[in-house]
């Protein structure tokens, strides 16, 4: 019986059992955290060799570049040549950089405002605004970005294949104000959505009224399939040059949930004409980044199909910890129909929305019973969901025993906020 | 005999004869090159084994951080602790970076445009102008971040104890678009000068028009000395704090040319205020920099009292290299009277002045033999020496023989170009 077909003094009832649970495992203390995106140490344990002899006697590039000195601006070619494939593109259309994706996001942003992209009639800091649409939910560190740069966002809603892109397209066409949009094309952060052929193709043939319009297509799991095959979705660079667009679109990926978040590589791809204007613009920013750890990188998995075995060994790891979240979910929850989640093939999270206004109750009565949550609202514009119902659900953290602790209180926390919320109405 | 005291017929006699001598040099198709201040192979050597064995197996960090995950923005607590000793602040006074140094002074500036530094009464890229104060010579890549970002320049003598601070006081003091200056206070570049206790003194105690002025005080040589002692300049921290200006300080650090430029880890220092308000800054832009790298830099260096110990490995390399040129320089130009250079205590430079108006052909004449040298003018805003005199000579990368063989050819250039400028008046 779902709690909608419930009276209100069975909801009560349950309300109050829910309550009493709850306070149960209050009282045990714990401390679990299912918040953000990371790796456990055993993940991180299947890249320790690039840590220890890897570049034993040997910091010399394939073609001759000593890695612990100066110069390589847009980094070794063996590091191209291992992530070329990755993300699809070619050899003139990539730029190795430091340990951080996020930063080179910001960092491309940055210089956008204060010095223009390839295109711009003029830095974006000197238009009377600028204006970002951020397909929602979504990823709270790009929307943060925008709010540091005090960019003015345009929440457009996710659907099943991407991002709504009738909206999209009338927005891009009409406001010359709109200079981007950030994408997460392969498992949306935190959908879990794979944009369609068709979605993708519409991007490439947008006709922005701003002619320095760029898409911020940050392909962060791309290789991070939970079954077997990494989804072939249009490579939107090869889509971009047929419509027309070559230099609409920004590619950013990194190893940061391949190797270490603390210390992988990152990475850049674009039309050669951005590359080469990016690396003008990034010449008085630095000398080059870190060599010797893309050298890691390239010596540690040879080629992009030994990053592809690699990944299978982080999917054994995590793929139980996805199954444990949503078969608890699916015991807890669905039998009362309270709430709905996305069943995701890749990435690293679960999208949970719970009855309207119950998500920051709910992840406030995790909090007291000792379970961290993203922050409700942390996946819209400005950190404000409208319908105050979405969470993001991080299970590769936290060790299978502690998840499954933690997915059982949070089913608990659902059951009272929405019981609760039912019966104000 | 100097040149000046030859009648013309001699100097014609003598210029003819020196011309042949470096015909000679071309005909041998040398390739040597004294441009950038670039460590050698050798001296890259000393820290292989920080490729090794040095995380073997041990990957937490001393209170408990897996230096391969996510988090601490601000950098690992070992490493600051190994680097606070050597930019003189304290432990909530530093925050340990990326690779470069360099990159770490173009985000703060670009962070400055466009979002202001503590103090800011709004962004500088909303400000009608922004100036800035370069002591010249001094370092290319400096005055080409503020070319990057449209900064007017303006140049300021460097004396044999600092820049002239005079000029420094009179113009911060009474134009408010003055927001900062560029110091190298150790070893500048290219100059060697090391900056005076009245020099530091004078700069703590600057009274700026501009609320939110900034010395960059990149302190890139700190504990590069080529005698026995790390000269104790005045901590500019101290002092400013003394001074009531707590804030006006930004010191940068780099272990570029002690461990490895293109693996190394940068450094901010500066007031626990202003380092709050850059990590708040920061935290937009990275979840952290690499901390593998850091951890590796505090195990292998373990103190500061080993990473100067190290330096003197590195001086046993380059010291031989330094008086090469300056025998050289003094065996074949004193006598003739033909140019000054410095005989600098550290760093990584030879700064020559020839006779005004022979610097580009200097450098001209260098490279049709075979010698690369950094460009004439590199070491004033905009490229401009005004009196085409300054060149930077960087004798580290080659090897002995080379460099040998590279100074000698130089001589013969300023031999050349003497004998001709003085021919033409």
């Amino acid at each position: 019986m779902t709690l909608n077909e419930l009276s209100k003094s069975e909801l009560k009832n349950f309300l109050e059992k829910q309550q009493k649970i709850l306070d149960g495992f209050k009282a045990k203390g714990l401390k679990l955290d299912m918040s953000r995106g990371k790796p456990s140490a055993e993940q991180l344990d299947l890249s320790n060799e690039m840590l220890t002899h890897c570049l034993d006697g040997d910091h010399i590039s394939e073609n001759g570049v000593d890695c612990r000195n100066y110069g390589v601006l847009d980094g070794i070619y063996e590091a191209k040549r291992l992530f070329m494939k990755m993300i699809g593109v070619g050899r003139w259309e990539i730029i190795i950089g430091g340990n951080s994706s996020l930063q080179m996001m910001y960092d491309v942003l940055a210089k956008a405002m204060l010095l223009g992209v390839k295109d711009s009639p003029k830095p974006w800091c000197k238009c009377e605004k600028v204006k970002w649409l951020c397909p929602a939910p979504g990823y709270d560190r790009h929307f943060a970005i925008c709010e540091a740069f005090g960019i003015e966002m345009i929440t457009v809603p996710m659907l099943d294949d991407g991002p709504d892109m009738d909206m999209v397209e009338r927005l891009v066409s009409t406001d010359p104000d709109i200079k981007g949009i950030w994408c997460v094309p392969r498992y949306a952060n935190p959908t879990g959505v794979v944009y369609s052929d068709r979605v993708v193709t519409r991007f490439a043939n947008l006709r922005p009224a701003a002619p320095d319009f760029r898409i911020f297509w940050d392909d962060a799991y791309c290789v991070h399939s939970l079954d077997d095959n990494v989804p072939n979705i249009l490579n939107i660079l090869d889509e971009c040059k047929h419509a027309g667009n070559p230099n609409m679109v920004l590619i950013f990926a990194s190893t940061s949930k391949i190797s270490f978040p603390g210390g992988g590589v990152a990475i850049i791809g674009a039309s050669e004409e951005n590359i080469n204007f990016m690396k003008e613009q990034m010449s008085y920013q630095t000398i080059g980044y870190d060599k010797l750890n893309q050298l890691r990188h390239a010596k540690f998995f040879k080629t992009y199909e030994g990053i592809l075995e690699h990944m299978k060994k982080h999917r054994a790891i995590i793929k139980p910890k996805f199954e444990a979240v949503l078969q608890t979910l699916e015991r807890e929850l669905a039998p009362i129909g309270a709430g709905e989640w996305s069943d995701p093939k890749g990435g690293y999270f679960i999208s949970f929305n719970g009855l309207p206004g119950t998500a920051k109750r709910i992840v406030s009565l995790c909090k007291e019973a000792g379970v961290t949550l993203t922050p409700a609202g942390a996946t819209f514009p400005y950190g404000v969901d409208p319908e105050d119902r979405n969470i993001r659900i991080a299970p590769t953290y936290p060790t299978l025993d502690e998840l499954k602790a933690a997915i059982e209180i949070f089913c608990v926390a659902v059951k009272v906020a929405t019981a609760e919320k039912m019966l104000e109405e």
